[in-house]
């Protein structure tokens, strides 16, 4: 059975490309980059050539940029950097965060901080809600940039403006975390990284390896884990130079083609949506298109339990999801997004993700849409 | 120039059969191991039997293996675990450690616990110093197994019973954490592994891909950092599933060969020091056979720079290192191990490592010995 993989969210495949700078670099550097012997410096050329050309396709200095080993250790870096302040902070955090962040919460309130939680009506933050949630002992401000299930855009330059508003009125200082995982290289960088402090990337959702990320912080942060002083003393271990050259490979990539690939995602997601919507059972979440990656589409078929309809479509070969990889295995978890956007519990039941990537084809998706719109006028029909 | 690499210790040549197992597993699997559709349960389930056989391999229950990005972080789950404890601890730590847990010392100070630096003569640690530095509010004790720099093989099984004794005796509770960074699939597991609570592993130290690793322990410990519920909740962030099954690999190879590798790298290294014994100027640091891994040989030429031989040595194509990658660039740091292990300052100042795999022929170990010998010889001579 051919098999159609609409879950790139959760992990994308590797490109070509990319698996050959890996192997390649695996090969031609043997030697560790913190290693004195030219080996070694060969690798720590190759890394520290790497970083600078990072930096310039983001436009960012390079001492800012720390290679990790993924998106979800990125942000863990500036959580437990919050986590170890010794005053008890205050935190502002959307309620439509990425487990790797939300899961904090529970940590922060153990150790005593305080934790505003952020609701997201239709899956987006407003700058009104941080704007009155900002407390003369906020520290730190947590909210992404592409949601992960609904693929919504938060508004970060109105919300930075309101962040940075309050610091100067009231003196303090409040650093903005945007976990970017599922925008860098995939949305226009102007909607994330000029408003954050620090941004958070992963490798493996841009046709990268698994187990390589970026943090990009403009504000000296406190490492949780001191070590052999790699990555500036921000983040020990031997740097996974493959990784890290294929990762670029990728970011160069998606960061050329980043128009045309847009265009087409685009047109892609709106042919989608244009042929579910002859289905008035079908009920698209994801806000149009100025507010939301062209690579996400959240919907629901409300009299159809999400496991129910995710496991007949994969029946088919289709592969969907119905929210987070990291969270599917547990429904309440795996709602949480769609609820914290407001939707009704109907349409929380019934939720779906669908993402994609560059290469989707009109025939990809025209195979995607007869799948989602036979097999629910089936079991619609079955239900009577 | 061909090159002759004997920096083993820091980082190993990737082989060619982990490259094919990575580049095998990533083609294969392109789903999130946590996804709940077929592309993700195949993921999942082949995550899960490399979980299996890696604990069959090292005789250990499944659940108690944690992947992670690579020995240090393996390392730092540990001390971090540690570091979280509300009420002061003390914590014997011995003084040749690798710099990913060595650096926890001033961590754990600067938060209220207190810390025994224990010396290492020869750059063994004794069980009489780990009983005497033993207290009723001893909580963690960080030895590891075969040192990094000198190859010295710690006696983890005395220094274990020595621990249980002074538990039953106070009626309290020690983890004895052991880096296994260099001894697992190097040296039999009989040094290390029944002894220890918990050991950390590094995959690219064994031919295997950079950023990966694991830990194992057997005692449960608080993870530093939550997330999306992966490896039990102990480690977030996608598995890095081409990684560990090229990891598992090597690890596997080694496992199967290694009375024999043992036994070749032990008649390689015993050939060397039999050549380097033909000129007095240079010392060889490391203890003899039963108490070292073959893999590892710390010499010194004490009247030549560490940093001016390494360099030499460098320009005629062989790689040798002064101590750990990590520390190589401070000199500080990198004499720590040898100045721990008792050796006076000439010693250390000329003190030098080389380390090789199983790979290694005689003819690898005469063009080292040829060009130790040379260029000691002539730069002595130089030197008048």
């Amino acid at each position: 059975m051919e098999r159609y993989y609409f879950d790139w969210a959760a992990s994308s495949p590797i490109s070509t490309e990319a698996l050959q700078v890996y192997t390649e670099t695996a090969l031609q550097h043997i030697a560790n980059p913190s290693s004195v012997h030219s080996p070694g410096r060969a690798a720590g050329a190759a890394l520290s050539g790497i970083r600078s050309r990072f930096a310039s396709l983001m436009g960012v200095p390079a001492q800012q940029l720390f290679f990790t080993s993924g998106g979800t250790e990125a942000n863990a870096l500036i959580c437990n950097s919050f986590l170890m302040k010794k005053r008890p902070i205050h935190l502002v955090i959307s309620g439509i965060e990425h487990p790797s962040i939300f899961a904090y919460i529970q940590r922060f309130k153990q150790l005593g901080h305080s934790v505003t939680i952020l609701p997201a009506p239709g899956g987006r933050i407003t700058p009104e809600s941080v704007a009155s949630a900002l407390r003369p002992d906020t520290a730190l401000v947590l909210i992404m940039s592409v949601n992960n299930v609904l693929g919504t855009i938060q508004p970060l330059e109105q919300i930075s403006a309101v962040i940075r508003a309050y610091e100067q009125r009231h003196r303090c200082r409040i650093h903005l975390h945007a976990d970017a995982v599922q925008a860098f290289g995939k949305i226009d960088r102007s909607h994330y990284l000029p408003h954050a402090d620090s941004i958070s990337v992963s490798a493996h959702k841009l046709q990268g390896p698994r187990g390589t990320g970026l943090l990009y912080s403009r504000k000296p942060f406190l490492t949780p884990s001191p070590g052999g002083g790699q990555e500036s003393g921000m983040r020990p271990g031997t740097e996974n130079l493959p990784a890290i050259a294929a990762f670029y490979q990728c970011s160069l990539r998606c960061h050329s083609n980043l128009e045309a690939d847009l265009a087409h995602a685009q047109s892609m997601k709106d042919h989608l949506i244009m042929e579910l919507a002859s289905r008035p059972a079908i009920k698209v979440l994801t806000p149009p298109q100025e507010h939301a990656s062209p690579y996400i589409l959240g919907l629901s078929i409300p009299r159809i339990p999400s496991e129910v309809f995710m496991r007949v479509l994969d029946d088919r070969g289709v592969s969907i999801s119905t929210g987070s990889a990291c969270s599917s295995k547990n429904r309440k978890k795996a709602q949480r997004i769609f609820l914290q956007s407001g939707f009704d519990q109907r349409l929380c039941d019934g939720a779906l993700r669908i993402s994609f990537g560059p290469s989707v084809t009109a025939d990809d998706i025209a195979m995607l849409s007869r799948s989602v719109i036979e097999e629910s006028d089936r079991l619609l029909k079955e239900m009577g």
